[in-house]
């Protein structure tokens, strides 16, 4: 069948236009850099895993933001955890001795992330706390090789992700760092002084790109100073003109006061961004499994966890409306993916290898999601000059028959339950304007495709 | 609806009969103490949580048999462990100091654990390491008192599982410890003494029975040496005559070497017996989600869990062939009941919810399984004189009708599907001399009452 | 010269009076075992090296006596050193972990110890914490093997002391434990239970005897409960008559509330027991060169160590009455004993080496101290039927001449300055009825023969 | 008696001296910084206290070069010492956790050192591990404040010693880092870049001068690279000319490749540096009183410790040809000096009490040591338009009389034994040309005025 061209071919594709792309450079300045097209790959992907992993792993409590709770905002929770089980004069940095990795098998983690059907992931290479989880020159002894695991994670994960996998890697970097004094200093300045961005930020930021080639640089911890304090145009228009990533890297928004949601690569907006419509310019709702806390948490209940109905759900409204779903899940300090996690990916990935084609390369519709009936969304796909259109029901039906309002069908139209072809075309009722009524298969519950939602492609539609 | 009488109305009842029953004396021999009733709860209740707990949480690796893997047995992947995470003349002694049970919340254990649907718990309060989860007497500094969590174990759930829930409360206990040197001196003088038994093991179990008062004794590590250097009868004659618990307490099998599966209480066997057909006394079928290991595992794989799916068939098919289903979970060092396990605990509970008729207070039929469509099998209850069969499907029919060949049906009869009993009765074909033909209802994915196995209920069957 | 004979025939010579002693069975009654004679290498010892070593050695802070002053008697600087330092929760046992050992070589405390002049030396096998420094069969994973050093601590002393010294090698034993539960209850009731006792005290006592054969058992931690309720009188009476150590064997007095200072071997009376003068019974001045601790202290300051001068002063009064001298030495978790310990040592042995003749199976003399003069000490020794008197003087003379009160010398009588006899003899004048007049030596600082304390030797002296 | 002058009146007009001085610039080249003379307190003050402390301090092991020989030369006992009691994987950055200080009292440290005669300290405030013993702005979770002790260490101390004592309070400062990568980068780029002098070497320069205002600069780690690597003329010239300390600071001479020995200010030279023999420029001796290290080891023996003896003996001969002696200490990681530290220093203090005015303030006479007599050593101080001349014996003379060959006096001559002047005048005869015959007091050990080294003034002596 024409349509069930595989991803990979089109992903092939698309690198190979990387190659061809005309060269063009690009100015530190927004104008110029918005103006760069988002290398393909990205917009084709839709799914990526974010990893939040750091010293913040080893107490595992409250969230990746322990040590800004803890001694920042004195969230009382917090408080009392240390006072509870740590003696008096414990320091944070005193936490990164425990952070052991002992159990981290990179290629383990690979094959997860695979099956889940990303096709990218984002690992934490410096949160807030400024602990690098790479040999950083700029970081001594507050890294992962010189205090703690004893080993570049960040070097390790993009081996394996590389070597075993077809995913692209990509890095999430923090420009500020909560406590550091560098920071601090130049902020007591009002950003005056940049000493903390020449002599921490920048290098390390070139640092990564030259000593691992992210595909995505995910920038984050901006907000309090603007761009021109962080440099950041001058750091973008090096990575799309010169770095060594510079015709398969995005970027995100995430630059500077005011920058976010307004320039840059995709947009972010906030954390957890799912507008429910269709946006201008690409963007990537960022979220987490674990409901509370992008870093991994030792004390979580299950009711604190995405189901794998609710993580699907998500995926399909994200990308009905155009966006990219990054899947957060934060493993151990020891090095593990806890089971949960690995259950909601590997689902995530059953799900999408039956409905693969009504994701990736997938485009926006018209129309987000049903006018009729509710909880449906709209994908589709051009497949050698066909057009696809893609009905994701997040329930499956309970009468006979479902209306929907969008589609526009002809008599060439064929209707066809996705993952249950054999089953044959199912029959539909055209309606004017327009709309259809579709008779739902009528197959018992282990015959059903898939567990979650349900597509329905209509091929040959009418816009 | 008459056969609708909850599962607690009969638990009162069963309760009632302990009081009324006639006091009996049981002298310290098999033929004797095998001729005590089992305390109708016991079998009335079904299901059970086992609970591993111990100094072996904290490495956490391998299995519950960690020290004598380690030291012992010397696997080699545990030795290897070792020297890779340890220094030299670390200890397993020197691993209780983080047993930290630093999120141990009782009556968060007691909700999940009773939202699973189990009515007993069967917690470890010294497995055979040696440890004592309470502050024995017999145990100095080797106890959860005086080393790691500061913290009486076994009270606390105790309280908790009395205090705000109405399931029973047992303990597991090991007779043996692997490297107690007064037991390795009983074994090497050929259990011609009995120093560790008067020293340690009699003690304690007086102390246990005495201060927490256990509805279950859960013998073990017994396998070395016979019942008469155990002095296993004497224990159990006190246990059933004299103890606070003489009324309500079970105990199960495992009182000496060639004892288990032979007296006792109910019987074990073996771990994860699951005989597949009717047994002649009470079993139980001890067994765990992980399915590697009873005590918790940091580096685990999903892989390695029980599905929901298979949790729920094992659970029928052992309630259809008389037994109780014991299912383990291993907390964590820091006292947590991990995501996954909780999910498995609650997704039973769902299940439980809609087919409690069918589990609880059920007694094995006629035949146990089907004999015609495979994966069917059968539970009955009598009801104020009126018989139900329980047909309990694992898989959902495929086809619109089934045929089942051993239920007897009259004109009387009627078959209604558990948890859809608004549906109204089930259509069928009574065949000769028995089996019927089933009209399966058509109904949604959604709208099936659960979502593992389904249960069709038959009133007023013949035989 | 003929009182130049070394001390080591002498105890030689004792040592065969040991295996010629007619075998004499005792009574459990201390009028029997009181009527033993004190095996002779004792007295003729005069010095021993106590070492208190355990888990207290880890927080090494306030003394030996920690755990109680922690959580038993809650002394203030205690609590709070607890709560500066330490986790809520943390507890005594958990220090545990800690006590490596790491460097402790048997062979480099029994050195230092031989240098010392020291002629014994007394471990602490067990201290009120109950921890055993051997792998005992009675101490579960509360001992040197199983936790912490991972070795017999014990046994490796034992060994250095036997092989590479001619010391004689003894043990201390605390017969209660502050916490010990079974204790705890014996004590609830009255001391009319003696759990206790049979499952711990006397199974260790017979333990390290069977398995170490001390010269000497140190009993302590009796006070509280009667000699009956310990057993004393039968464990003694089974040491003196069958134990492998029946012959050489000593032992002290604190076997019993009301026995200190009564019953027993050697009287030890109160700790530092320094009557200053002569007493009836064998005695010992067990003492500390850390004023405040017989522990390790690791917040000392020099001031609260002893003096060489101090406790060569000690050594001179205690022998002078008749009494051995025990100096006490806590050595670090770590295994070494400290410089100013060594330094202490060291120099004693210094001063013993020249003036050995005057202390080692020495006896007091009609007068322990002189009538005129002060702070001169007299010992005295029968060297091949001729009397030698010994002058200590703690302080060099001042002037040229000194009288002495006591000596009773004649015209054969001669002086010399031990360790300057090449001087000649010195120069006195006998007085009447008694006392000399003795013309001091002019000799410049570093010609004298000690730096500390020093002896004239009168030879042929009239009573 | 005029020449008892206090040496701290003495000082008092040193320190008025810095106050009138003309202000010179200095240029940043060695000829132009060479030409500063030294501020007066500083050869006045002839001893100062050395204080290695950092994570180090932790193992304790080897010495202060622990790390370097362990991951460095891979010294195999301290390899040996790493496999042997901590886990494969663990890292030097591993140890700062441990590093507690809890015991540190920056008040009891000043009074030891104090009493030890001592005029100034020197702190490692970096040593070449990198770790910080100031919460450094260059040095974030690499500093005391941040891991381990939570504390400004070189606050407290410079505080303590400023409240409590009239010391100079000095800082030592390692400039390069063994394992710092900007460094190593800068090495393999042949110091063609200075990456880690800018953002690292002289930002803390400047901080601790800043922020601490130490009198002396004691630089290290300077050996690998030339002075114009480190910038360290430009260095110098701002604490010359501009830094809060200008008028007060000394530094050494340890500023680059074939600058030790040559430029700066006093001259070091070597460790332990003791060449016996008078030097055109002021130079120091920085030694140790544990003869193999400079930071703490757990593990030495007493036989490695200099005695009391032997250190005055160094300071005499030191002072007497121009030096000054920096006697080095290492605290333990709980922050404790060990008793036998205390002690040496405490000693030394009792003889300066003594022997002050021989030492403090004085200036080397025409001859270092006598010509005659071995083991007599000279110093000289004009009190008054007087001249005195003191003669220091490391050994009491043992004859009645003494030939010195040095002195030339007069009748108008008269000599002392200082520290017993109350025995009047010593008895001499003079000896042509030059050299005199003293006669030796005959006074008993006790009364002599010290216990090492004794001095013979002689007022009015000729040259």
């Amino acid at each position: 069948m024409a349509r069930k061209m595989v991803y990979h071919v089109l992903l092939a594709f698309l690198l190979l236009t990387i190659i061809s792309v005309v060269s063009v450079r690009y100015e530190p300045n927004w104008d110029s850099l918005d103006s760069r097209p988002l290398p393909a790959w990205y917009d084709a992907a839709k799914i990526g895993i974010f990893i939040h992993w750091g010293v913040f792993s080893v107490p595992s409590v409250e969230s990746e933001w322990f040590w800004w709770d803890w001694e920042g905002a004195k969230t009382k929770t917090v408080v009392d955890f240390m006072k509870a089980n740590y003696p008096p004069d414990f320091t944070y940095a005193d936490f990164a001795k425990n952070f052991k990795a002992e159990f981290f098998n990179a290629s383990e983690w690979a094959d997860i992330f695979q099956a889940s059907g990303a096709q990218y992931i984002v690992l934490t290479s410096k949160h807030h706390e400024g602990f690098t989880n790479w040999p950083s020159r700029y970081s001594f002894n507050w890294n992962s090789q010189d205090v703690g695991p004893a080993r570049d994670l960040v070097g390790e994960l993009a081996a394996a992700i590389r070597n075993n996998t077809d995913m692209f890697f990509g890095l999430y970097h923090s420009l500020f760092e909560w406590f550091h004094p560098l920071y601090l200093q130049d902020k007591a300045n009002k950003w005056q002084t940049q000493k903390f961005v020449e002599s921490k930020t920048m290098p390390e930021l070139y640092e990564i790109v030259n000593r691992y080639k992210p595909d995505v640089i995910w920038s984050d911890g901006d907000w309090e100073a603007p761009d021109t304090y962080w440099n950041s145009t001058n750091f973008i228009a090096w990575l799309y003109n010169d770095s060594p990533v510079k015709d398969s890297v995005v970027t995100n928004d995430r630059w500077g006061q005011g920058i976010m949601c307004k320039h840059g690569g995709f947009l972010t907006c906030s954390d957890r961004y799912n507008p429910g419509k269709l946006q201008k310019r690409k963007w990537e709702n960022a979220m987490t499994i674990d409901k509370q806390s992008w870093g991994y948490r030792r004390n979580t209940k299950l009711s604190e966890f995405l189901t794998t109905d609710e993580l699907v759900g998500t995926l399909v409204e994200t990308v009905s409306c155009g966006g990219n779903m990054l899947v957060n899940v934060g493993p151990t300090s020891d090095g593990k993916i806890i089971p949960v996690f690995e259950e909601r990916l590997r689902e995530l990935g059953q799900w999408l290898k039956v409905n693969s084609e009504a994701i990736y390369g997938s485009h926006p519709w018209t129309y987000q999601n049903d006018t009729v009936t509710p909880n449906v969304w709209y994908t589709s796909l051009k497949i050698s000059m066909e057009q696809m259109l893609y009905a994701i029901f997040l329930d499956w039906p309970t009468n006979k028959t479902v209306h929907l309002g969008v589609p526009k069908t002809a008599e060439w139209t064929t209707v066809y339950l996705v993952g249950r072809e054999d089953l044959g075309p199912v029959n539909f009722t055209t309606l004017h304007p327009q709309g259809v009524v579709l008779e739902v298969p009528q197959i018992p519950t282990q015959e059903l495709p898939c567990q979650w939602a349900w597509t329905f492609v209509f091929q040959g539609v009418l816009q």
